[in-house]
Order: structure tokens, then C-alpha cells, then sequence
């Protein structure tokens, strides 16, 4: 299959383009390289040694053979150029991972608030308007995140995208309504992606674009089969308080010797993949298409739940890491519990990586391996959800989070 | 109250404007004027002939001593201005007209459907970012549409924005929550609907930024008390293909003697609403705000439900046209049910204008006076849905619609 990676230079991008590549596809990266701007931006660095994307996919071919093709096209801005080679190339598949991913990102200022909607809005329309208007019938893969659903809700099981409900019709019978599965966002970052469940919902009905949304949990670890072919190949690996998940910060604290901070009481339960895992998944995916009418395929891409609290015990257990908490500097419920179906991918034959087995790997290879880059200024976690919360989160005064490394 | 009419220059907020300075409050519209570019972009005109909004501002001020102040602002596109104006002037209330609100127009091509996502998305947020950078504790009332539900579901009554649904939690229980009545819209207009809704609720959560959302009817009728008291204060009647609504056409058609052209069946039930009336409810809505913290308040703006066939009917009947039957453009259902709840405003004391006893001065003061107005070759409907359906809609070499005026 010809296959478009749009963001196929990210964290998950890159090793999805490996992946796929390594499996025969004619991969084509499509991406504005805007979150090595973010990098820039922010001042901070990947705690992996990360090429460029030129650099990288001439490595792979050097290794390989295989040749990973490399377009600088920005989805939100450019649509006349994106039409313009979606219409020259017309892949049979895209996967859309193009989107500025962070929450504390998102909330960072009103102007950072803009950024996100305006990309991860434009991107993803500009996407659909063009296949449509050049009639190209792709299957289009997109992630999308478990957290659209937020955490605070009543505590069922998440399904796989749809919920069945019981409307009284005018009649006085009772029909069941398949209805996308209620959002309710904690950030605009997550917000942006329930607008997209939106766009996909009405393109898939107006148009009948073919689309499979992967509501993804936090993906943990770094290498997978391919990247661990070179070390120029080596994926991304985010620590700051704005990209690194919470699982890649805890590794880092206990890589240098500092506490784990937890925010809040740790108590938040969250979904988590192993990057592995996530490729697997995708692969899946695309050879698992809709039909054109049909509605937005939907699956939950994750492996396993814990709570925040419990994945620091876990690494401090590894590590002999200590435990601190701190003021939380999210809108989100202290306690809560997750329970998410993930049958589908099961069913298809995904064989998931847990984290008792894979985090050691992660403390030695990763954390440990490359400590001597961390900034430990960038590690904590200053964005603050609301104009409230902004006074209670302690900092130095270069504004950056004062107590989280110690 | 000092309050923000946003889009002020528009068919409802014109009329709205007056009606708030006639009750004594301090209006300040705020308008990019793109609605009159549009009017410029596809050559069509109000019936009505209309001043502009200035010199509209003026005779207001001449016949009543009261002004209302107007501002050029773009809020999709100069956020900093926006967010200046807003906290310069800190109003108690903004009423939001300011979107592209017509279907057909938002389908018309890719340019048209990314404009419309665009202006849409953007006037939403960047005026809900503001008020909370600026911390605004403003009264923020939104027109949205009836239509975002679709028309195609299985035909329960439509209740005002929330619907109790139960869901099995983990303990085995079943809880009931109140979720937002899932969307189906019909376009890319409605979608961005769907859209503005997921903004307020996240903004209302997060931020307590109290807001209404009005679910609006089609509204018709053109005169309300105040664009009565004087020639120069005659608000907007459109009646082409993109911006005239169903009924409006029909006006104009039975005033120059031609068939009323009804797409597809007529089977299609809309909700209807005067102009009058919509003015009184966002007035009525302005007196009840929400308390902060409250999630969003959602009423059912509309009077009466008819099919389009019954209407053409009516209207034939009061004016001896004929009635004609032309392929539908537009991607829905032939015939369908429509039951709206509007307990609500009814509650609050709005006594509605039936389209029974209305049409007739519509008729006489509006259609018949100004007929010799129109234009012909723009009351056809060309914008099609899809690219199957655009070859179905007969046109002439000048890309016109065939056919609909006879
Ligand atoms: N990493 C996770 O834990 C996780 C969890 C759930 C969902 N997801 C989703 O998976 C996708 C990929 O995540 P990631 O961690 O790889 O993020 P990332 O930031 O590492 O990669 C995103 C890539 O998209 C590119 N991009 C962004 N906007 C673009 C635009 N307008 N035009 C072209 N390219 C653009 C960036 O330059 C970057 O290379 C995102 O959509 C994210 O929301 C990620
Ligand atoms: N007319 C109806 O039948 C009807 C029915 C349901 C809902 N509504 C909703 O009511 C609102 C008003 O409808 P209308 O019929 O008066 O529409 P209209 O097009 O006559 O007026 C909209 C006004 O908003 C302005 N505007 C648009 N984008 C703007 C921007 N980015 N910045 C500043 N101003 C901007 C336009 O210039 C115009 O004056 C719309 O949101 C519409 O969706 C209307």
C-alpha cells in the first residue's frame, strides 16, 4: 500500500513510519516539523539524541534499503498544497497523527489556546475538505485520545466508541440510538479532539469517507523492532512538564535521583500502550478498513490501566526513587476510576506489552543511558488550567515550577 | 445592561439590536460586515432596500435618541482586537450572531467549506478565550440552530439540549446522566454548530463562564415594532439560493407569479419561528442568566413545526401560486417527523406569532411592495451536497439552476 504518515516525524509518527515501511508499504512522511519548533519554542530537548528527519530516513535506507519518502507540508495552513499532493499522490491510506498533542501545552496562554484549536481543528478539516473534493477514497487512520471522555464521570466502562440509548419515539415505543459516546474534555487539547470525532461523524455520512479513529491511551516506552536498528534511528523521548507524560517524568526524577512528583493525590487512573503496541495497532487498523458508508470505525487503543500514584510506587519500587506530592495544577477530579474496553484489538490479535515487564527496560536503556542530557528545569509541570489554580503552583523567578525536582 | 451584539448588522441581530436599545440598554454591535461581502461575492441583494449599518445607526438615533454604538471587528481572525474591545468596555451581556449561516453556502465548494469551519470555529473561541483571559463575567447568549440535530433520527421530541441517559457503572448499578443531545448535523454550517457547542461546555466546566445557548427555528417575517418606525431602519430579507430560507423563496415566488419550487417530496419538517418573537426570546433569555459554575442553559427557540409542502400549500392558498417539484440538492431524508420541546420560553412568558396569522402581511407589505426588486435567476438553490448529486441539478451555461422559476 502507498501509505501517507501525516506526523509521521512525532513520537508516534516515527516509529508507525518504521514500522509500516519495514512491512513492504511505500511510506510517505507528510509533517511541518512545528513540535521541533515547539522544542525551540520551549526551550527544551528530546533526552534521546534525535536526528533530523532528513538524517533519519537516509539512515534507514542505508540500513535497509528501504526508502522513506519526506514531504514539509503544514495541514493546517497549506491546504491548496495538501490537496495539491494528496491529488498527485493518492495513497491508499493516511494516518493522521499531525495534531498538537499536549494538554498543559494547550492551556498554557490564550495564545497557545488558539494555536491548538486552530491546528488541530484545520488540520483535520483541511484533511477531509481535500479528499473529498479530489474524490480520493483513503482510508483514513487518526488518533484520537481516551481523554476525550475526561475522568469524572460516573465510572462505567468506556466502549468502543458508540453507546447505545434508549429514546421514547413519538409513537410511545422505545427505540435504541447508537450515539457517540458522550465527551467531556479536560483540556482544549482533548477538546480538539472531540470536535474532530465531529468532522469524521459528518464527513463519513455527507461524503462517505472511509475513517478509523484510535482513542489512544498515554503511550509509554521508546524503542521498537525498527528503531532499535540504529542509534540514529532512536525515536523521541519527552520529559518536560509540557510533552513528557507522566510515566516518562517519573522515569527521568528517578534517573537522577530526585523524588517522583505526584500531582494531587495520584489518584487519577489513567490508560496507557506500549509505542510497540501503538504500531501494531495502526498496522491492524489499516488492513481492517470500513466500507465506504459506513460510520467512523472506532476502537480503544490501550493495554492496561493504573493509577498515578500506583505507576510512581511501581518505579520507585525499580528505582528506589522516592515519592513527593504537589499541588495540582489541572481542573480534574482527584480520585477516579477506568475501566475501558479494548475487545476489538484483542480480537484482531494484539498481544499487549505490560509495564511490570517493559519499565525496567525503560529505567536502563533509556532513563539511565542518556541522564547526563536532562535539563532539570524543564521537568516540572507549570501550566495551570485556570486563571484560580496559577497562584497556588510555587515558582522561582524565571517562572519555572519551584519543589517538583527537589 | 451594556450589551454586545455581535453580528448586529445581521437579519436577527439587527432587529435584536433595537429591541434591546428601545428597552433602554446600552448596545454596542460588533460586526466584520462580511455578510454584506458575501451579498457582494454572489451578486445578490436584500429585498429590502438597506442602508448601511452607520447610516442605520443614525435614523435610529434621529427618531428615538438613543444610540447604538457599532465597531468593526473581525472575530475569527483579529483576536487581539477582540480581546482590547472586550476589555475596554466590559459588557454585562454579549448576544453572539456573528457566524456564516447558511447551508447551502458552507456546501457551495472547499473554499466555502473551510471559510465556514473557519469563521465559525474561531469567532466561538477566540471570543470565548477572551473572556476568560480578561476574566469577563459577561452573560454570553448563543444563537445555534435546531438543525444541528439533523432530521433524519427516529423521530423522539427533541428536548431542550440535554438528555437523561442511563449507563451501567462498574458496581453493577445504573446511574443516569444528563448528556448533551447528540448531534447529527446536515452540513457543514450545522456541523460548525455541533462544534460551538463542545466549546461552550468545555469553557462553562473549566472556566464558569456562564452561557446560553439558543437553539433557533428558521426564523421569517421581517418587520419587528422598532424596524417598523421608519423606512431607513427596514431590516435584511433574503431570498436567493444560499441565505433565502424555504419560506422566503416561496414569498417571492408567489409575488412575481411564479410555482413555488419544493425540493424533493416536501416531506421535510423544520421548526419556524417570527423574527418578533426571536427578538422577545433572546431578551427573555438575557433576563435569566445562569449562575457561574452552572453548566450551559439550552432552550428550544422556535414556536411551530411544518412540512415544507404544507407551507408551499399555505402560501399557495393566500396568493393563488402554484406549486412546483424539483430534485433536492441537499443529502437528507425525503420525509421526516419533528417534535421540539419549548416549554421553556412559553414558562418565561412568550406568546407566540403563528406562521397562520403572519404570511398574509409578509405578502402584502414585504413581497408584493418590493417585487419589483428581485431577481429572478438568484431564488434557485445550485449549491449541491455531494459530487453525486451536483450532476442531478439541471443549470444554464451560466451555472444557474433550471427550472425552479418556471
Ligand atoms: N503520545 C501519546 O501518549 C498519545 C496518546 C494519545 C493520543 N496521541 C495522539 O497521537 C498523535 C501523535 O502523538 P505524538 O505523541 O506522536 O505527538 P508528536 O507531537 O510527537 O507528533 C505530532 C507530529 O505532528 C506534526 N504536526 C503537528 N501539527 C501539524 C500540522 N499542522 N501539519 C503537519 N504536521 C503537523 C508535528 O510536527 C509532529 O511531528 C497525536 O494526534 C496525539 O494526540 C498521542
Ligand atoms: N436566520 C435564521 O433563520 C436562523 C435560524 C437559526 C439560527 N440562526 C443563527 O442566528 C445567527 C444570526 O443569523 P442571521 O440570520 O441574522 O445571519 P446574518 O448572516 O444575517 O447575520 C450574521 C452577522 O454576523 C456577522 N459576522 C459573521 N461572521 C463574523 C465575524 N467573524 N466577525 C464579526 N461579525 C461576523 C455578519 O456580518 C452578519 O452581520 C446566526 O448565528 C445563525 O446561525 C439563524
Amino acid at each position: 500500500m502507498k501509505i501517507a504518515v501525516l506526523g509521521g516525524d512525532g513520537f508516534v509518527g516515527w516509529p508507525t513510519s518504521l514500522h509500516l515501511s519495514a512491512r513492504g508499504h511505500d511510506v510517505h512522511i507528510v509533517d511541518n516539523l512545528s513540535r521541533r519548533w515547539i522544542d525551540t519554542e520551549l526551550g527544551v530537548q528530546s533526552l534521546t539524541p534525535m536526528d533530523s528527519i532528513q538524517e533519519r530516513t537516509r539512515i534507514w535506507h542505508q540500513e535497509t534499503g528501504r526508502r522513506i519518502h519526506f514531504h514539509l507540508i503544514d495541514l493546517a495552513r497549506d491546504y491548496d498544497v495538501l490537496k495539491a499532493w494528496l491529488d498527485e499522490h493518492r495513497p491508499d491510506a493516511i494516518v493522521h497523527f499531525a495534531e498538537q498533542r499536549a494538554a498543559p501545552y494547550s492551556m498554557k496562554s490564550d495564545r497557545h489556546k488558539n494555536y491548538t484549536v486552530n491546528n488541530n481543528v484545520n488540520a483535520t478539516h483541511n484533511l477531509l475538505n481535500a479528499m473529498t473534493e479530489i474524490g480520493l477514497d483513503a482510508h483514513l487512520v487518526h488518533l484520537g485520545t481516551m481523554g476525550v471522555y475526561g475522568y469524572s464521570s460516573v465510572g462505567a466502562a468506556i466502549p468502543e466508541g458508540y453507546l447505545p440509548v434508549g429514546v421514547e419515539t413519538l409513537s410511545g415505543d422505545t427505540a435504541s440510538l447508537d450515539i457517540l459516546y458522550p465527551t467531556n474534555p479536560g483540556s482544549i487539547y482533548h477538546m480538539t479532539k472531540s470536535l474532530d470525532q465531529l468532522l469524521f461523524q459528518f464527513y463519513a455520512k455527507n461524503d462517505g469517507v472511509r475513517i478509523t479513529d484510535l482513542h489512544q491511551g498515554i503511550v509509554w516506552g521508546t524503542h521498537t523492532e525498527e528503531t532499535k536498528q540504529h542509534p540514529q534511528l532512536i525515536n523521541r523521548f519527552d520529559y518536560d512538564g509540557d510533552y513528557g507524560t507522566v510515566l516518562n517524568r517519573f522515569l527521568i526524577q528517578a534517573a537522577i535521583g530526585y523524588p517522583l512528583t505526584v500531582h494531587g493525590t495520584g489518584g487519577q487512573t489513567r490508560a496507557f500502550i506500549h509505542i510497540q503496541d501503538s504500531v501494531r495497532c495502526v498496522e491492524i487498523a489499516l488492513a481492517n478498513p470500513p466500507k465506504r458508508g459506513d460510520r467512523v470505525e472506532i476502537f480503544n487503543q490501550m493495554t492496561e490501566t493504573h493509577r498515578v500514584r500506583d505507576l510512581a510506587e511501581m518505579i520507585a519500587r525499580m528505582t528506589g526513587a522516592e515519592v513527593a506530592y504537589l499541588p495540582n495544577p489541572r481542573k480534574e477530579a482527584a480520585e477516579n476510576e477506568l475501566v475501558v474496553k479494548n475487545d476489538k484489538f484483542l480480537a484482531l490479535g494484539l498481544n499487549p506489552i505490560t509495564l511490570e515487564e517493559g519499565l525496567l527496560a525503560e529505567v536502563v536503556d533509556v532513563a539511565k543511558k542518556f541522564d547526563y542530557r536532562v535539563d532539570r528545569s524543564r521537568i516540572p509541570a507549570v501550566s495551570a488550567w485556570t486563571k484560580d489554580i496559577a497562584p497556588t503552583i510555587e515558582r522561582d523567578p524565571e517562572g519555572k515550577r519551584l519543589k517538583s525536582v527537589g
